[in-house]
């Protein structure tokens, strides 16, 4: 499982999310492996209707409808068509309790859930609100191009053997510096079942070309 | 000028926001009076492509294109098609700096700036800032149906008095409470230029005839 | 154990807070129960000159020595004489990741840490991240006098449960609405170590008789 | 008026705080100027008792008393003995109807407010707020050592020209990088009536020499 979160980079907003949405479905069409993308909230109704993909949210708000401007409201992003939505990026970090409540509405909204911790205590920490998926990312190499699962191995083993002493069947990612095939086998080999990657897709110069290397790497 | 701020109620979340669009749409159309309309960001794409009316965000972040997940970058929702952006609204509140960073990023990109004050003083405050748009809304009046050019027509007036002395163009909006087309004449009267609504329409049995009266009352 | 939140009332403030910590110190010399009291930081200093009595800080943030204006470092706090600090409680939540660093940071200073949580779940969450103390507090109950071990019994003994299945040393609190005897009894009887209490003794016409009462029924 | 801020620094805290102080005080009482000092919360108390200067807090909350842990409340500081507090330094942002509150509060416990700022529109906005002291710093000046009064001379100057059309009586004090008596000269000549500094005192080797530099600077 690969998924490629958007962020806010100029080469991923409005038209060119959309294309970069549709590279990610012919690179899943092409290899089988599941191929997810995170775009902005403004461009999710577009790309949802555009590619048949997996789509998320990158945050959505602990809310319920009400009285609540400028805030993500889940029932919305789903209505847009998202499959789910990350949660607790480190660059949109959360509140425990908050935390505790969105895993709680994508549940209840049938939406998959997608939480990021910075370290292995913290995903332990993760694993015990029972989120689908946690993707453990140290902040310090997000964007730098040194991959995690060359720089910190053991950040990713320890998370693993952690988190399954207490949650046996949450799927586990591991992002921050990926952007070879060669990071994805390596991150497949420390026991997760896939990666969150960003700048290294959005920001190459070929993102097909990136993905299709993460995706055959995955498959291998 | 009557601008409507969909927040997040269920009642203006997705289709049904597309829907309330297309009646404001009709109301300007019918009356000539100016109706925006302030939608989630995952329904903004739609809906400027359904309803011919100015469209706002309801926030917008401060920062320029790069790594900022589950943020909401100017470039992106003005590809979607919005003409502006509410700004420090009472349930989306800013640091000071912050504000001033997204009026001066709005005016970058040729966006309105609408920003949300408190009372008085601080509406004066952001008068300082040079936005194009100020809307003084009490917050305990909001959502409570008591409008606040009845409840409290002193904080509109020192509003636009106090305002008035450091900055002779901005617009200035009053909202909290407005549902009947008497509150819009009450606030032009005050010396406004127009209203922010909320639930008086999006929870209204048949907002399009609520916008119809608000609207003819800013006319006449 | 009791551990007396002072928060920012009235009654709990400067001179008043010294009085009210001489009292408790009382309580205990009177009971050996262990009372532990969590005063405003400015009073900090003053009462651990004047009552032999373990004192918290109410909150500290996830700093080391630095340019950190109007921040709580743990040295400070430190040096002016607490035991510990109360992390993430309610009334001034924190990032997943903060709580994590503060914990660590409690660790490399000596200091005790008692993180607060809202339910079972966020409790076995926090237990993850190996605290010294455990509060379970929900926060609907907390302020009224209805205590959590009547009117919400499910959640003591389901955090208890829970918890000890992840962490068998950590001491667990329960608090919210607690100011009888008979509540300190009955969270024992759930299964904890204590209690954490705040307007029931602070806000009490006679503290030290209610700080005794608690005290009474901690030991039987 | 010199303000020095102590933030938290290892150099400033505890018993090395009191021992500034004390440096302050001597400063003044050799010079007559001003010196005013910004300690940590835990430090205020002890402080206030050992020098005879005025103390600030470095951040208050915007409450009155009630339950609000981890909160800073201007009763507890003003109990402590501070005459004043910092508000919104950059390193402690807040919500300008925040800003807006504790300015009142300050008011009503007749202490004074010293509202920082990041630029001159900023500081425009702040002065609407009729707080008694603005001091204006650039941020990415703070704690380089390159003087605001000597790389960004325009900030404060547009900062004295814009708040006077607006506010006649504030005091203006500017900051960010100031270590040298020339700084403080530069910074009057500038237009304001003196300076906020901290690393340049704080992390000196001779933090006593430094402030009676500065003060020297004031003087002449």
């Amino acid at each position: 499982m690969v998924v490629v979160n958007f962020k806010t980079y100029a080469e991923s907003t409005g038209q060119k999310a959309v294309e970069l949405a549709k590279s990610a479905e012919r690179v899943h069409k092409e290899t089988k492996v599941s191929m997810g993308v995170a775009p902005q909230l403004a461009d999710i109704a577009t790309i949802t209707k555009a590619a048949q993909i997996p789509v998320f949210a990158q945050h959505i708000d602990p809310i319920k409808p009400g009285g609540f401007t400028g805030h993500v409201l889940a029932d919305s992003v789903k209505e847009a068509g998202v499959v789910g939505t990350l949660i607790n990026h480190s660059e949109r970090q959360l509140k425990l309790s908050d935390i505790d409540k969105i895993v709680n509405l994508t549940r209840e909204k049938g939406l998959l859930s997608c939480v990021c911790a910075n370290n292995p205590s913290v995903s332990v920490a993760v694993a015990a609100l029972r989120p689908d998926i946690i993707a453990v990312e140290p902040p310090e190499l997000i964007g730098t191009g040194i991959p995690v699962s060359k720089a910190k191995p053991e950040v990713v083993t320890d998370t693993v053997k952690l988190v399954r002493k207490v949650n046996s069947d949450v799927v586990i990612l591991c992002g921050a510096g990926i952007s070879h095939g060669e990071d994805v086998a390596a991150a497949l080999k420390l026991g997760t079942q896939g990666v969150l990657v960003a700048s290294g897709v959005v920001k190459a110069k070929d993102p097909y070309a990136i993905m299709r290397e993460l995706a055959e790497s995955a498959r291998s």
